[in-house]
């Protein structure tokens, strides 16, 4: 007998979360990289836009060598529109005892591929003061 | 002779970006707010989210009061999901000489009320190198 399976778009997107959140625990920039989609973008501070998994890749192994060995993700706000949804939430970057380095908010467009939620647009900003 | 005015959302999302630039090159904070949604957030880098016109007309007279004249802004990437629209695009912050104070990219959730779209969500990172 078969069983419809449903998931509804704010668990998938927490479950798709969690598979960055384990890449990046991993120090996997190329996993984190495959989360998003093919012409992902992510809008990072201090830089210009950056275009796709390779150069996205880059951007969060840089991160991990800078000594960031975690992260976590909370999401706090999501609006489905069936094959975009659109993400709110917290995030913590952590170093290698676990200490807080970062922390701020973020804002995601992910976009779903058949089955699988992918990051399109990607975009945070710290919540700490600046430094002076 | 009833005629039918078709304005297609990215057009529509550049004039509201209009009236943006408007009321901020004339440091009318209150008329910059008032183009948010009365739920609407800005997420700025090194403070929390803020939420509604009266904190988010706060954050943008202490822009204004660093001395910052005028903004200008340019659409890149406009999704239409019918009531909800995103936008990605690139700012420029000026001061009193047009020199240009700041530059980076942004990402906004637009909202369509009647027939006004309202910025939403608001989230943009600077593209300028930190400073050390």
């Amino acid at each position: 007998m078969s069983h419809a399976y449903v998931v509804n778009t704010h668990e998938a997107i927490v479950d798709a979360n969690k598979d960055f959140v384990s890449a990046f625990g991993k120090g996997d920039a190329a996993g984190v990289a495959a989360l998003y989609t093919e012409n992902g973008q992510i809008l990072p501070a201090n830089v210009g836009v950056i275009t796709g998994r390779e150069g996205i890749q880059g951007f969060w192994q840089a991160v991990m060598n800078m000594g960031i060995k975690s992260a976590r993700l909370e999401t706090v706000e999501v609006e489905d529109f069936g094959e975009t949804a659109l993400e709110i939430g917290k995030y913590t970057l952590c170093g290698a005892k676990d200490q807080v380095l970062d922390s701020g908010k973020y804002l995601v467009i992910w976009k779903k591929d058949s089955d699988h939620w992918h990051l399109h647009r990607d975009i945070w900003t710290t919540s700490m003061p600046a430094s002076k």
